[in-house]
């Protein structure tokens, strides 16, 4: 807890001073003031937040958490178990969805073994840090004690220290394990103060008895556990996950040493919720990617005030829609990059203006 | 009219083949079925118009058509219509913003003189079709000649055939020409039967008297050239542009040699109303990049029935979010190519399914 407050505890406000220098820049180039938009708002945050102009292309790198859940027992998914790992092997051999989309955006996936029930050994690629072989099943108890939920987020907060040590300047979340909208649903009830029935869909899948089921499982677990939504790390161990717990650390870590970091779907977004719980300001370092297709994630969204970049109908994860944001997240800093002003172009500036 | 109606007869609906090998092929990839929502579909659709599956990267071109308009005269606009040449001289340059996104997009720019006032003269990299010195002003009496029109609509026609021999598989459309939402609000009036308070905006920032004074001109010019609804190259020479005429004809052409177009805003969307109009299988080519603040957008893409891929509060033009589509038509059918199958990867498919 001790190393959790010296993080926390680095991570600042965004300063007046980035936005100013963004938006003199952006309004002295051959465009209509103003004309990009959201690409305008993004690049003067990345500005903001990194404090200086960086020069393209960006190092960009997506963490792929992946860790498994106790409760996929109570048959919450339609997939087994085992998937989780099948699909750790998948992500080191470039053939999932993640993959082929961070090479689209020209970014480097991590991918870090934070509980998958596995025995993954030496493997080339995959980041071990596993705590334990997945998670307890929530609707019986508690998923994980308070400490390892703690050492997972700190898992996280040191990947993001030696990505700041490498010079990654534009970080993307994802994660994989089979089950974990479950505990994304409940821990966004329990941070939202929304009924368990808003924050729960159908994750990969499921059918209706399968949903209803889904929902008692989460009823029960908050009911068995009960959680303190006002202390987030209550919240994470006893209805989150490993790979959540991760993903929450990278985003502290990333606020800590001002690395912009693009949120992913359901699951990363109620990570944040518990970063943003622990740290208010860390949320000034987040642009959402996507609104996914998981009903909880609207809710979780405007909880934190994120105005998702793309409405796409996705719910796959493993970092999927961060991938697609950060291939905007970088045009827009190159847009304050690579164009001419008008001076440089020639180019006349509005009539009423001179 | 013997050219284009050769053109337009070329052009066929959608083969249902097509769906159905991308359909196989998506529920086959290691993610749950529909998990990547719109980007399953855009895969879908680019294989459905092309009629087979790609070796990516594509080969990607954005067409920018430029052209002036007489109608600039009555002050609709807040640049001075020099600003279109002096742009032209900046996309050759590489310093405006859709240089800069096609960049990003790895997306070559061709950049048209349709009807610049402005002698250019021999300008490496400017395709010279030059049909007049741009338009005459439309309140006072016909934008150009039918003929003129006809010229213009075959320009785009051959690019798109020059594009379709150089293997050229993503066509995106992009323009300049200051003034041109005059003209793109008045074919958007007639060719959707709205009214032209509703489909005039601010363009690239007029003030609420230059508004009122611009939709004032729309209506001058719906009054002295009565352009007829039902015949799309009337109002296409009367009130519309030689960018506007050249994207039409792009349009045609892209349909005919089947190559996918992703359409960029309002001036863009304006001559897909119109290519429509003409020949309604064109629909079926297109994918509309995103919706624009330009008011009028909307009521176009309404009508067109095509459902944007991003909203990012943009009204530059240019192509500049055609670049932004073409990114994520690209990921989408990379994630079509380059997947691993269930079996390939040795992943469990769901339990239900067994």
């Amino acid at each position: 807890m001790k190393r959790l407050q010296l993080v926390i505890g680095r991570i600042k406000p965004l300063e007046e001073s980035g936005r100013i220098l963004a938006q003199k820049r952006l309004n002295s180039l051959t465009k209509p003031p103003g004309s990009l938009g959201r690409l305008e708002e993004l690049a003067t945050w990345y500005i903001q937040v990194t404090g200086k102009i960086p020069s393209p292309p960006l190092k960009k790198v997506i963490c792929v958490f992946a860790g498994d859940h106790g409760v996929v027992e109570e048959k919450v998914s339609v997939y087994p178990q085992a998937v989780t790992a099948q699909m750790v092997y998948n992500f080191l051999h470039g053939g999932a969805a993640i993959c082929v989309l961070a090479r689209q955006a020209g970014a480097d996936v991590r991918v870090i073994d934070m509980g998958v029930d596995h025995p993954f050994g030496k493997l080339p690629g995959l980041i071990d840090r596993k705590i334990d072989r997945g998670t307890r099943n929530m609707r019986l108890g508690r998923a994980m004690s308070r400490r390892q939920a703690l050492s997972a987020i700190a898992v996280g907060c040191e990947l993001a220290e030696e990505e700041a040590r490498r010079g990654t300047n534009l970080l993307g979340t994802g994660e994989m394990g089979i089950g974990n909208t479950t505990p994304s649903s409940a821990v966004t009830a329990l941070l939202t103060g929304s009924p368990v029935e808003a924050v729960t869909g159908r994750g990969t899948g499921i059918d209706e008895p399968t949903l209803r089921l889904k929902r008692t499982v989460i009823q029960d677990a908050l009911r068995v556990n009960r959680p303190n939504p006002d202390d987030p790390i209550d919240v994470l161990a006893k209805v989150g996950g490993y790979e959540i717990a991760g993903i929450v650390g990278l985003l502290l870590g990333a606020a800590a040493h001002r690395i912009p970091v693009v949120v992913d779907g359901f699951i990363s977004t109620a990570a944040a919720l518990v970063a943003v719980a622990l740290a208010p300001e860390v949320k000034e370092y987040l642009v959402a990617a996507h609104r996914s297709a998981e009903s909880g994630h609207r809710i979780a969204l405007d909880k934190l005030g994120l105005d998702p970049l793309l409405d796409l109908n996705m719910r796959l994860g493993e970092g999927s829609g961060a991938a697609l944001g950060m291939g905007l997240v970088e045009s827009a800093v190159r847009i304050l990059t690579e164009m001419a002003t008008f001076d440089e172009a020639g180019v006349s500036s509005p009539e009423r203006e001179r």
